[in-house]
């Protein structure tokens, strides 16, 4: 195991004046972790702050070549760590090996993704409008643009993905790749594995002699550490996954700076499951299966789970929910990524099975101590849920609100009532989908991406993936956190008008000597 | 002249209950026009965002052949207008009749140029990744995205275009082409020329047989109208150009609603100029005429108006300052757009002369009357310039304020103090700009466009234009208001998982029906 040090990563300097006050968890056993972690000082965040903004000058001229080979190396130093994160991460999260190995591969292959983008280098989007001289009744100037980084990237991680939206995550890797210094706040439900990855992260700006201030990770309470984060001149956009209360007070934050920034929040989703009649009367216990193993997979901790499944009641909905209910009662109990996600769901599941017009189904089988959650299954009507905004809350867990209703004008009612989701998904025969366009339609308006015929969970990491959706999935639905369109999120456009060819990003020279696709006069060239 | 009715356009209703509230001013004598505009009622502003957000549902599906038809329709019906826009717009702007013509040129030049991006259809970014059922451990689903409409659109009235940045300009054009619906709030500055365009506007929404919300203009005060609209839950976007005051209002009630939207608002620039030691040297007369007449273009009234010009004192400038004097001195006086913008330039000119540390150059020929502004040519050193704020404020209008600096550090000094711009210009020599590609890499980081050897005036539309910049030149750094990229202002991308053939959008569509270019599997096709 690689050692541990307990302190925040200041470019190549190590923080942590003060003592250790943030303790990684056992959420199984409630065991404090060592080493203990000590917050920031001001001081400290401000060097991480304004080193970032040094490192831009240089980070933000990288070659793509040199973005790419640095991802590339981020991704084999985290790759021969994998065993240490095997073995630490589980004890920190709740999470089993076999998830966290899994999580490495994809935080691996998503680095490797952006390093392909950087390198290829079209996704500049370069823009050439030549001069003409001679127009009349004036000449027409050369005017080129470029998409360019924003500058220093504050990275909030997240709870319940260690690695793949943490350290060296999608917004890590996005920042990086657009030519962004980043500051990663780490989460105190992972500090051990942040400091893992962050080791990992280092060693790499060091080796591929980029300067020190391209990457820090500071260790402190989100109030004040994250809030002087995000406040802080020197950092020019910042992403974060979490609650919606969290998200919003930091959107408040970035909105009400003297220079507002960029803040992408991924916040909130229930994830609405459309089952239709005939697909129901087709596939009842099949879809029963997929559904329970959407709901549960990794004890509910996804922004994607389905916790809302909507049913048409002039459809046999019985053996679907008798199914549903002998799958969700025999889920075993499983532990939960640290004490407040445990808590919030249980108080969560509490108020909604003590909602009167909400019936529990089935519950999970129950274990005692730490942590542990059962899974559960509710049920009530359209009306219910139309007339009673608690139920449309997100239940961050294994549980799914099925919701009753008569037919095709309560479901689009339904669907018009929802607020922004990540995801909706719909289940039907090809019959069925064709029947129901305007569904698709409605749905369309609500998400960042919408499923058909599939399960939320599993984001696909590839270049058409949208993981975004209208607020309050996220505070910002004009772009995803998920997948290569991800870089956008970091970038501003650029133009460069009447510069001599010398002068030129690589990218706008006449030459295009780096051979990427550009838009010229209007006709795309490559 | 057609004929105008003092009403506000809601869909295809006539507003304006009230009495008529909002007049027209000549700004050089002072009349009030007629008719009169009644300010709309909440009932009649809730029906056009409530019109919209109907129309949306239609609209935002429209193909993008339809969509050409339209903004070309809209051009048609503006040009047949000319003659009395020519005559009208004059009156309510004091802008010469050849400004509106050209002005009137433009707006129809970028409706068509929306057009045809809209036709060709690529703009959507179509990605798609095919499935791989058979990977392991779990199969690839089919993944597909494209950019799709945000929603109904507020779009607010600049002054100082009364064509091309009003009621059909720029916002509007690039919403339509995405597919939103859009409210315009009328500018008080020029509500007739704002009713002209309206009707032309209105006119082909029915003879395309687009539905009713897809276009309304409302007239009333900002504060009330302006906020209101801004505030309504219907509307998911909004585009501003005005002052910064007005604009950070507005970004505050956009980013306090219950769900926050995005808010496009161009506020402030001061443009600076820079002349390097060669090119001075080479040719200072040539340079003091074309800093003379993009300083007084229109008399002063654009946002890339060239208010500071940084000049460096180890070379010769006097020949430079004493050309440009002489020009300023020369200057003929001229209308401003209204009574505010003309005491606005007033009393900031009379602050800035009035300020200690610096001397009044030089003063245009004075005229007596309403809304008459002289030019000015205003100087001051490097160190007063960092030492007071104010000095760095935009003063809208035909003036500059020469800055002189003793070499390449205090220049550096200067770029960095400057806050975010629409444009930074540099003046050099090939020696110059070689010896000061520090400077060129730190303007790049403060602004949208990097001007050589040209002027920040006369925004080119094409392609590759980037109107825009970090804050507070706009409050949104990432996006252009001018040229085809100004579509994305109006978008967010929207993925399609797992959807049979028929139900994709055309663009997503297996075999390309509309002959789009697309990444497929991550390659580009076409």
């Amino acid at each position: 195991m690689a050692e541990l040090t307990g302190k925040s990563i200041i470019g190549f300097q190590s923080g942590g004046e003060g003592d250790p006050t943030i303790f990684g968890i056992n959420p199984a056993t409630g065991e404090s972790l060592q080493p203990g972690y000590a917050a920031v000082s001001e001081a400290e965040l401000n060097r991480a702050a304004e080193f970032a903004a040094e490192a831009f000058e240089v980070f933000s001229k990288t070659s793509g070549t040199a973005k790419a080979t640095f991802l590339r190396k981020i991704a084999d130093n985290i790759e021969a760590i994998g065993d240490d994160l095997a073995q630490l991460a589980p004890q920190e999260t709740g999470l089993p090996e076999g998830r966290i190995r899994m999580e490495t591969g994809r935080t691996c292959s998503q680095l490797r993704l952006f390093a392909t983008v950087a390198e290829e280098g079209s996704w500049v989007g370069a823009r050439i409008d030549h001069a003409d001289p001679d127009r009349a009744p004036v000449p027409k100037p050369d005017v080129r643009s470029m998409e360019r980084p924003l500058g220093s990237v504050a990275v909030f991680c997240a709870s319940n993905f260690p690695l793949a939206f943490s350290v060296a995550g999608g917004d890590t890797a996005s920042a990086f790749a657009a030519g962004c210094p980043v500051v990663v706040k780490a989460h105190h439900s992972h500090p051990g594995t942040a400091e893992l990855v962050g080791q990992a992260v280092s060693a790499a700006v060091r080796d591929c002699g980029l300067p020190e201030g391209t990457f820090s990770l500071v260790y402190g309470p989100g109030r004040e550490t994250g809030s002087a984060l995000v406040r802080h001149p020197a950092i020019k956009a910042a992403g974060f996954t979490g609650s919606r209360v969290g998200g919003q007070a930091l959107m408040k934050l970035a909105a009400d700076r003297p220079e507002p920034i960029p803040f992408y929040a991924e916040m909130s989703s229930i994830n609405p499951v459309f089952i239709l009649p005939g697909a129901m009367a087709e596939r009842a216990e099949q879809l029963a299966a997929g559904l329970h193993g959407s709901m549960t997979l990794g004890v509910g901790q996804f922004c994607t789970n389905p916790g809302v499944t909507i049913l048409d009641s002039t459809a046999d909905i019985e053996p679907f929910v008798a199914k549903l209910a002998e799958l969700v009662g025999a889920s075993p109990g499983a532990t939960m990524l640290n004490p407040g996600i445990s808590a919030a769901y249980d108080s969560g599941a509490g108020a909604l099975g003590g909602n009167v017009a909400v019936e529990t189904v089935a519950l999970g089988q129950a274990v005692d101590g730490q942590c542990q959650a059962g899974a559960a299954l509710f049920r009530t009507t359209a009306d219910a849920f139309l007339g009673d905004e608690s139920l449309g809350a997100e239940l961050f867990g294994p549980s799914t609100l099925v919701v009753t209703h008569d037919g095709a004008d309560k479901m689009l009612a339904l669907a018009k009532s929802l607020e922004g989701q990540l995801t909706a998904t719909v289940l039907g025969t090809d019959a069925d989908l064709e029947a129901n366009r305007e569904l698709l339609d409605v749905l369309e308006t609500k998400v960042g991406r919408v499923v058909v015929n599939g399960f939320p969970t599993g984001v696909e990491v590839c270049r058409a993936m949208v993981h975004g959706g209208p607020f309050p999935a996220t505070s910002d639905g004009r772009s995803t956190s998920v997948g290569t369109g991800a870089i956008h999120r970091f970038t501003r456009p650029v133009c460069y008008q009447g510069f001599p060819d010398a002068l030129l990003p690589a990218e706008l020279r006449e030459a295009n000597p780096l051979g990427i696709r550009r838009l010229i006069d209007g006709e795309p060239i490559f």
